[in-house]
């Protein structure tokens, strides 16, 4: 284990050991096998800087880190939230030896140039297919449609790169592996382009895994309380200065052009757009994405009502699940505790539990409120589970699946 | 059918036309008779005065109003968030002919003067049970353990006040009425002292009711998003002053004192204690609620998981329900056209669905996101209910349990 040395104007690490760590010692160190350590002070979510600096991570595995080959690494959207995100991740405690970071964006941004941390300052290169081939992994943190356009042409043939992509546009392609990978990190072995899911999912299905494991599910109900960060920064600008306006009394009702209605003190019933059977594609997102990281039947029954409120980052979910086997609450404590990238925020007693509060600049996903269902009996639960939306529900993901590939032999230098 | 004609410091009247009940020309006029208005533009939810002032509302008969007894009305608590919202629903809308307006306070209050509307300026009262005896009926807005200690020396005997308490004191005596009058409205008939629901379940169940009577509810699971208001002022107090203090960056993380952490830009997953079986008493009385109110058997399985999230006032729920016989989506789309006290808002294709930003200050619980549920196919249903915590949730509900106690014959002058 080692601490990143690097202090940037992006991030700076601070010196809070984990109590988390401390108080896990038997979390299994295999498969992905990080200690992302978390820290125990209420965080606000204001600033990316206040979000990050505060946090401190031990490395996934210090042997990998030395011992790994050197690569080169690419992000596409390295200035969008998501894309800060990774920069972040592969600074902070990624066991990914980067050799090289560059750092691709449109003819706007091209020629300027970006402070990555520990990699220095970084110009931004003009985006080109020939480019991002030569990298051995590409990020993309772009939309769909240019994901569409270019995944396949950078990552084709022997010397493409490895293309791992945040946007939607290739999950539910049956041929192109979606991956979180504590949940089917093997699926990546052997590919050269890998789908990162949907952010709800994502988090939602950390929690999941664990107890479909144990007791086997049967049946999953979702709702959320979803943060204004999946709309990027845009989306947290716009809730902030709405916020601030009608704090102020200047408005009564804060303006709205990224949310389709007014964040502030409000809740938005809708995520991504409807379709035709009632469910937004958000939630549809859910059901398709559980299916397909789980290996559950095409017809398993997931249902979410994906909901939008005004929080800055880190997105809550309560769960209902109807399971095959009866429910035992203690054996899944025992399963939230070991589980890599879960943090069991469960103290009833001490009021503590799941918040975005303490769960946004977290790398573990927060679980908490375990209790047998009312509706389902014995073979029932019901949980509350928080992550953060652009960490575990993007760029932490995304780095994670890149460090599996490299251990899994599927990334390497060329 | 009328307009309320007073206009006061507490509330003034608009002359907004209800859109809502020209839309829906075949509401029922018996029963709970009111086409309680509502207005189409979004309220903000900072001050009493701004969420009320817009709202106009037709009286629930003009022909009740006009020929039912003058009784004397008494509120307790008369000061607090619910019972200023009692006062101001006998202003707006209520059939209740009020000879008198009496308001009962501590000694800390009795001998100063609240302007009352159309009552007028009203003296309060030091409480003592043989004054609130005097009157017709009282409202008790006021804690728990106050109505254990009073709220039956007030009631017993013939020539006792009809009381209806708003807190849970008396929710779960089998031989005490638990009303929600479009629901159970019968059971007021011939009792002395009835209990208000909780506001989380009085909200779910206007929805859950009309569901009911359709396709036979099997199974209810409910997630909340409920606003600061269900703390009352000093809940809605801590969630502006904490907000100003982030946004002006006087803070990282807001202060609290009300809620077991800070509220601004969080969510809590926890309202009310916690029970030995996981769930909040909070969850529970949606529980124990929903069975007493809807007749249901003592184990049918309802669960709720309660959250408190940052917005000022009406409560949200996403609610999945299995049913026994298969969902029709257009019938229960007239059923909640056609009832009493539900706003259908459900137009996907113009984003519009309900939201604590048009629920606010309305009477009518708002229902939306209607779809059959990928959970339980045909035989289930998910939804999306917002309603106003202080009113349906309880001012309104309590005023209108008064007003079907006089046209049942339970209540009248002495």
């Amino acid at each position: 284990m080692k601490f990143s040395g690097a202090i940037t104007l992006l991030l700076a690490i601070s010196s809070t050991t984990s109590a988390f760590t401390l108080n896990n010692p038997h979390r299994p160190t295999s498969f992905v096998t990080s200690n992302r350590s978390t820290i125990q002070q209420p965080q606000q979510a204001l600033s990316t800087t206040t979000r990050t600096s505060r946090t401190s991570h031990l490395s996934m595995s210090s042997d990998t880190a030395t011992s790994s080959p050197p690569i080169s690494v690419g992000v596409v959207g390295a200035t969008g939230a998501v894309g800060v995100e990774i920069v972040n991740c592969l600074n902070k405690f990624s066991s990914l030896n980067v050799s090289q970071l560059r750092i691709f964006g449109s003819k706007r941004s091209a020629g300027t140039t970006r402070d990555t941390g520990k990699f220095g300052d970084v110009e931004v290169e003009l985006f080109g297919v020939e480019a991002a081939r030569e990298c051995d992994v590409v990020f993309l943190a772009v939309s769909g449609d240019f994901s569409l356009e270019h995944a396949k042409a950078i990552s084709e043939g022997d010397d493409g790169a490895v293309v791992i992509d945040n946007s939607s546009a290739f999950r539910y392609d049956k041929d192109i592996p979606l991956v979180v990978p504590e949940i089917n990190g093997e699926c990546s072995k052997g590919n050269k382009l890998i789908a990162n899911p949907n952010c709800t999912t994502a988090i939602g299905l950390m929690a999941l895994w664990p107890l479909h494991k144990l007791f086997k599910l049967k049946k999953v109900a979702m709702s959320t309380y979803q943060a204004a960060s999946g709309a990027g920064q845009p989306g947290m600008d716009e809730l902030k200065e709405g916020t601030r306006a009608v704090i102020a009394g200047e408005r009564d009702v804060a303006e709205n052009s990224i949310f389709a209605h007014p964040l502030p003190f409000n809740v938005i019933p809708q995520i991504d757009k409807f379709m035709e059977n009632g469910y937004t594609k958000e939630e549809m997102k859910v059901t398709w994405e559980a299916r397909k990281i789980c290996g559950l039947p095409d017809d398993f029954p997931v249902s979410c009502t994906a909901v939008r409120i005004p929080t800055f980052r880190a997105h809550a979910e309560t769960i209902v699940i109807e399971t095959e086997e009866p429910v035992d609450i203690e054996a899944a404590r025992k399963a939230f505790e070991e589980a890599p990238g879960i943090k069991l925020v469960d103290n009833t007693a001490e009021l503590e539990y799941p918040m975005p509060l303490t769960a946004t600049g977290q790398y573990d996903v927060e679980v908490g409120r375990l209790r047998k269902s009312l509706v389902f009996g014995d073979n029932g639960m019901e949980f509350f589970v928080v992550g953060d939306q652009l960490l575990r529900g993007a760029a932490l993901n995304a780095v994670l699946v890149a460090e599996t590939m490299v251990e899994n032999g599927s990334l390497g230098a060329k």
